[in-house]
């Protein structure tokens, strides 16, 4: 997959998914939303390969998802927490997760709660100018410059 | 990565991207958003290798985000077309693109419009409940049994 060719092309999704396009990226903002900020905290909660977390964090903060920060000199080590746009990003593991309530639901599944009033939260997609839900209408996707085509969506 | 036990886990997010959790997936289901259904489309479009292409859209169709038809008898030759749940997935790809678009919206980038007025489409994520924005409040993740232990998101 040529990396560098999505995050600078002309698709916005695209320029998404090349940054954050992976399971292991998006399980490592999940568990930083979870309060978890070293890498033994990581490896430990994901299995994961240490090589590979490496290179997860590594982007993550390269991308400006996660920020480097040493709290301890000797030995060095450092933690790693969410930027804003980090924290951005974290809706779309939400609606993620709601997709998946809906579509594979099935057994014992995890919800998302107001903290304070511990209700039940249902992330949904809307226009934040019109309020209405994402998908209610058709939708196309323009071009950055006008004049050109446009393509309708599904 | 595990992904059995992340599609059977309790992790409603770890169940989503067990089964979408990467970028050529997400990739496909965006073209399938623009009316790609053949293989030599996405192939086309996405510049990937026809054995990936091959099992990322078997793994699509057992997950039941797209269903194959077959449109040729002689030859034989199938299309992949969005089922209900895969329809339901595009919200997750245009957050997405939101997301992109403001952390790494420099150059030129696609943007969303309603196909009838041309506005601008911003989606956002919202409590469906309440209405308010995902992120305005505090969240928890709560686990799928009542009396365990909540996690409180940053």
């Amino acid at each position: 997959m040529d990396v560098e060719k999505l995050c600078t092309g002309q698709c916005a999704v695209g320029r998404g998914l090349g940054r954050v396009g992976d399971a292991w990226s998006m399980l490592i903002l999940r568990d930083a939303s979870l309060g978890m900020t070293r890498f033994d905290q990581f490896r430990t909660s994901l299995g994961i390969a240490p090589n590979i977390l490496t290179r997860r964090l590594k982007a993550l903060t390269e991308d400006g998802l996660l920020e480097k920060r040493r709290y301890s000199a000797h030995p060095p080590r450092d933690e790693y927490l969410l930027t804003e746009a980090g924290r951005d990003f974290l809706p779309v593991l939400h609606v993620i997760g709601e997709w998946a309530r809906r579509h594979h639901g099935g057994g014992e599944v995890t919800r998302l709660v107001d903290a304070e009033t511990g209700a039940t939260v249902r992330p949904v997609v809307v226009d934040g100018t019109t309020g209405a839900p994402i998908g209610a209408r058709t939708l196309k996707v323009a071009p950055p410059e006008a004049g050109r085509r446009s393509w309708l969506l599904e």
